[in-house]
């Protein structure tokens, strides 16, 4: 028998956050998975941490890159080939018998990593993915605001578009969240101003962490942002109904 | 002392996919409350069963109308009665000093009926807002296919909204969810499929509950579908890297 592949959504780094599947998954597995940077703590991981069982076997999954680099040939076939090596390590433990939990921030089909994995091993493994609370709806807690009532359209888009298609979408939605700050930030609110949105929109860092950070995109610090900030445009009708 | 005000996301429906806060907050509630039609369970408060103490007060709101009714001024003029008597009730409480928590579907802000009740009492009581897991991550998750990747546009739209309405958002999208289906069905269907996306295109019903059903949008009956169902055209890139 081979072991089984779960693909776990953590939340949005509160602890709290995580669902009692996630908890009961994670204690249950036999081999704990887990994407960092190199040199920095996952926050995957520290989400999880505490239903983390001691010695519990980890498998650390080291990108070879930021996540911030230049797009282009070189940059995807490195990133590919850090996946297919990534999911045979996998599939090694798999083969031995054991279940591997593998810990996703956010939700695992919701621009996590896990995707990669996922598509390289849900065919040769019986494999089941946890969903989570994602960020942005996080994001729309803490700010005390409603993200989206009744009939209206909800856009969720990459800070790495280019000025144009952002203004683009922008332009047509009643709510927005716009992920991958980083260095996008002033890209972005010169995106939301154009759209005629400034006045509406928030800039959210690091939601349900000790170190979040909430503030009108306004007054958002425009030499840059961590990764994990966005900004979060709520309905308008939302709050007045 | 005023009692606290908890919006508490309780998920798409299965009991495990509570989050470890929700549960917490549930079980320290002085008063549960939670929406539901007259005459039928509420699913909110089926996902939250087990968390619920024996004895522990409840409060249920039930809505004067079905939430089919077509929309007009009469409707919202009931509905916003509704919501007003429904806050009045829960200040009552929370004026005694009970902290109330206020289950809902998937997310409270996320088009959840909680947010009604915020609006109406945040700024005279403590209040906090505790994200879920909605009911679009779910449906990706029981489908085993990744949602949206990179740099991909997700745009979430109601099945309520115009054949043309909706033709025209999902011309231009890399991934998209159409909520609230009920009747929306067939329209949705002829919608999607002069987008030119029918071929990967889910039809997903009551996610991660027993009842769940999945099929290709194709396929599904026309006739018509439960409100809380869904169509999910996930990403084409996401499953092919």
């Amino acid at each position: 028998m081979t072991g089984r592949l779960w693909g776990i959504g953590v939340g949005p780094g509160d602890p709290e956050l995580l669902t009692v599947k996630a908890h009961r998954l994670i204690e249950q597995a036999g081999t704990v998975a887990w994407f960092a940077a190199r040199g920095r703590p996952s926050n995957a991981r520290a989400a999880a941490a505490r239903h983390i069982r001691p010695r519990q076997p980890e498998l650390p999954l080291y990108y070879p890159v930021t996540t911030e680099l230049p797009a282009g040939a070189e940059y995807e076939e490195l990133l590919a080939g850090f996946y297919d090596e990534a999911a045979e390590r996998i599939a090694t433990v798999l083969d031995g018998g054991e279940d591997v939990a593998v810990l996703c921030e956010g939700d695992p089909f919701f621009y996590g990593s896990y995707m990669y994995l996922h598509n390289r091993l849900a065919g040769r493994y019986e494999s089941e993915v946890v969903p989570g609370v994602t960020s942005l709806l996080a994001g729309a807690a803490v700010l005390g605001v409603p993200l989206v009532c009744r009939n209206e359209t909800l856009s969720v888009l990459s800070g790495v578009l280019s000025r144009d298609e952002l203004e683009r979408h922008l332009v047509d939605v009643e709510a927005a969240v716009v992920m991958k700050l980083g260095r996008n930030l002033a890209k972005v609110r010169a995106s939301v101003a154009a759209a005629g949105l400034l006045d509406r929109a928030w800039y959210v860092e690091l939601a349900t962490l000790p170190a979040q950070r909430v503030l009108p995109l306004a007054e958002a610090d425009s030499s840059g942002a961590p990764y994990f900030s966005m900004v979060i445009i709520p309905s308008a009708e939302a709050s007045t109904r």
